[in-house]
């Protein structure tokens, strides 16, 4: 079976952020790609990369970077594949600046924004796999189980309350 | 054939924003629904909504809102599909409020944020396009189209500047 | 004497900010009930507690949550019980969004807002105290003694000042 | 019967704000007391009116300001009562600095916040109607009304959107 | 001789910030009183001492307060004398807040205000020595050479750049 | 009598905030001179202007800019008089961008910063007028007289209210 | 003689702020090249148009955009000529995301950024000139005659206060 | 070979960041003069300074501050060579203050803004060297060779992800 969701970010500093969608999706069986790919340290191959997205049989690509963060918008402009972003959290605006370069998109060129940092990065993966389980219904009852999950540990914590 | 994508908002004030998506996805020959179903005024509404989304054949939730705009993160949280969030631009704090409101989810609840006001609209429309696209080759086509006319009008353009 | 104010979380984490909520509410004799109930990952729950509150004898909800902090505004609108919100703080935005999430309510449903973090929590127990003491004279006369011994505390501290 | 609830304010300029108090507590059949009562201008009547507001029969105090709005924090510091602060919109910052000069409290000093311009007036009377509903089982129907008006409103509007 | 300069904050926990301004106004030797008075917890204290604090002897009065600080401009509205706000740091919101509420006065009631932290403390002691120098031709001279000592050591750096 | 206050800008579509200023000047009587001096545009003026500004009869130097406002923080640096900022409301950031340029100075050089805007001008002189009222009972007197009056004032548009 | 200096802007509407960046440089008789290039509609033309620049005769690129602004810092990527920025001001955010996506790139990536807005375009284009004025003595002292002349007309306006 | 660029800064502290600027000038091999010149408190020196750099051989100039950060814009006002600013990450409001008094200069007088902190002293250098090598081929050449190192160097992390 064929890589599913590619995971790319602009530096090698931002996994301690992605890695939260890596883990979500391999959590739901969900084969990913991972690759550090700069819009701005190495922006051929993020076209080349973006253009083949496709025949390389991604479904989703999830994008994070900091900053002045122009990979997912780039990215969203080279490919007609849904792209997700995840502004990572950046030293002197906590990702402010983050968040506004990747949501900010003009009409056109969409890119569907997470949270700041780890939360974000998380949510991405899970909303990666919503799109999938639209055509696998495997997918679609393990979201079930999971949201089941999460209500669960959210309510057992109840007792550490007392 | 069936509604494909919800297109809810908070009240009606929001659809002067929220018609950008219809008008896409009308161009794009998606069949869509469109409610108002407010989280604050008639949450039994947006509960009952939510959890039948997936029978009533939908596939993608666009869900728009402005000021503390909590409608979708919390349809996504009472639906598996994927939710597409909308800020609406709010009167004194010009949108800021509700893109935060919107786009920060806790990790276990993706929300899909655009842009603020009219762009983000047409790009959650998008966006649902590209979500679609991956299971219907005609629609997938039709976003190649689509992104080389808007690369030929912005082009076309250059003849104004001289 | 039944439970008079209900103090609920989205999160476990929260616990940390919002039990100064319940140290306040304790001095003064009110009795509270806590329970973590989160927006988005237990929302039939909130459901179920907002529209029973009334019922199960709270005469006040104090609510907190961080980030996208839809629960105080959701049971404001479950509940016509006066609602107070406590806006956790965030760690990218520092609460920013917390703040503007809860207190940015459209017309017609309220929520009583109060600072973020620690102050904020102790404060909602305060205001709920201050609702109570409408219609309990005895808590009306411990607010008057409370202010009393705060102002003597604040300028105790004048000796340390030499 | 008494007045209920004083609605106060910091210049003339908050009226066409804080007339939405108003016009919602007419609507409750609550009894009102409206007056400009300025923090910075007449310290010492704020202070007298805020002294004696218990025994002039008000049970909640909402008090509307902008800017440097400090008129609700200190009417605050001066009563036991329940105070609800609104903040106008400024002409410069768009009303973020009425609501962080509100709503930041310190610890000890609780003024319920509602959101920034009419919306915030609006509700500040909602909740001040929560609160006396408390101890008034005809306010506490009329809530219920209510919120069943504002629901059928909202959902009426549907038609419009066809 | 007679108090001069009077140093007032919110709270103790102000100090640390606040101590700054004593340090220099010592340093010029001008004679100062300080004082723990809240806006908040004892407001009927800072009304007395604003009204008194011309026949107290004081020519300005620094002030300090984080928060929705109210302590400045409500000393400024009960007293003709010069007042320097001083925006203490905060937790949440890095002292924004405080700066808000202090300088965003209405037409009417000045304060002059400084940075947010210990330059601002520091710097309100040096305005205040600016303001006491205009009747002191002793405080001038002092000011001159205060002003060629910082040049001096801002330079005599330079010699550990290389 | 010669000059006692000047009242700088930056360039002369200041003029419409800082005739505020000069209005409540001329209100008390107080002699002033204003002129255009512009830190970028005339840095040598300005240096000129501040060096013999104590010479030049000068007792406050109120100084107002936008955007990036160097004016008042710049003229500090080059005088010992007393500097009060105006932070002039900006076009894309409304003031935010000058008041942050005028009230952030560092720790040796102050600028006693007031509101953004109209306000801010008028109170600057209002500070300015306070400071001279200390060698000058006439003032002193004045200033007594007009809080007085703004606070009839004040008091006396609540008739509009009815 | 060949074309110095480029032009580009995101989209036609960008020309409203650009064309300062034009007129200044026709005043200093710079040959400019201007242009419609889109990082989001048209990428394949950015590549192209970045890696030809140098060959196609410029000296420095000028490049405007707003919103999720990734023009400036893609160009910047693609070429070692100086790219200046210029954020374009935005609809619901003022500016504040053009210019954080443009100013805040990750360290090797230069952009030189400049204020929001026409004021900005206009000094892309001065900086530009300064930069060519490195090897031009006639731009150089084109420089000098602007800056004279500046001033005088800023000192020229203080007739209109009077 | 005499000085190429100056970096220049406010005070000592600055130097943490910017002698990221130095350390990218030496790797290509440019001279450079580093010097502390505050604005606030050496601005006589700043004076003569700018007015001498083009005669001292300098022919770009970075100049780095935080705060309320005026040393960038004054020298720009001061000389007709360009010079880049460099906002140095501030206490409390985290390098947005230093950001926005660098950036937003008005019409006439530009100053190419990098980004906030080591990020923006390092491409401050780099730009240089891009603003230097329009009559360097041999510091175009390096250009290209460092372009292709930051991506290979960038490309090669991956191998970290497995």
């Amino acid at each position: 079976m064929s890589a599913k969701v590619a995971i790319i970010m602009g530096s090698h500093s931002d996994w301690e952020t992605m890695k939260e969608a890596e883990l979500i999706l391999r959590e739901f069986g969900v084969e990913i790609h991972k690759e550090i790919i700069s819009a701005h340290r190495s922006p051929e191959l993020m076209l080349e990369f973006s253009k083949a997205a496709k025949q390389s049989g991604y479904s989703v690509i999830i994008a994070g970077a900091g900053g002045a963060a122009h990979l997912p918008g780039m990215v969203a402009s080279l490919t007609t594949l849904p792209v997700l972003g995840v502004p990572v959290q950046s030293k002197s605006l906590n990702g402010l600046d983050s968040l506004l370069s990747i949501v900010q998109m003009p009409g056109g060129i969409p890119v569907g924004t997470l949270a700041i940092g780890t939360a974000g990065a998380k949510n991405a993966g899970l909303l990666a796999v919503r799109i999938l389980a639209l055509q696998n219904s495997d997918l679609a009852e393990k979201l079930e189980r999971y949201r089941d999950r999460i209500r669960e540990e959210a309510l057992s914590k109840n007792k550490d309350l007392l």
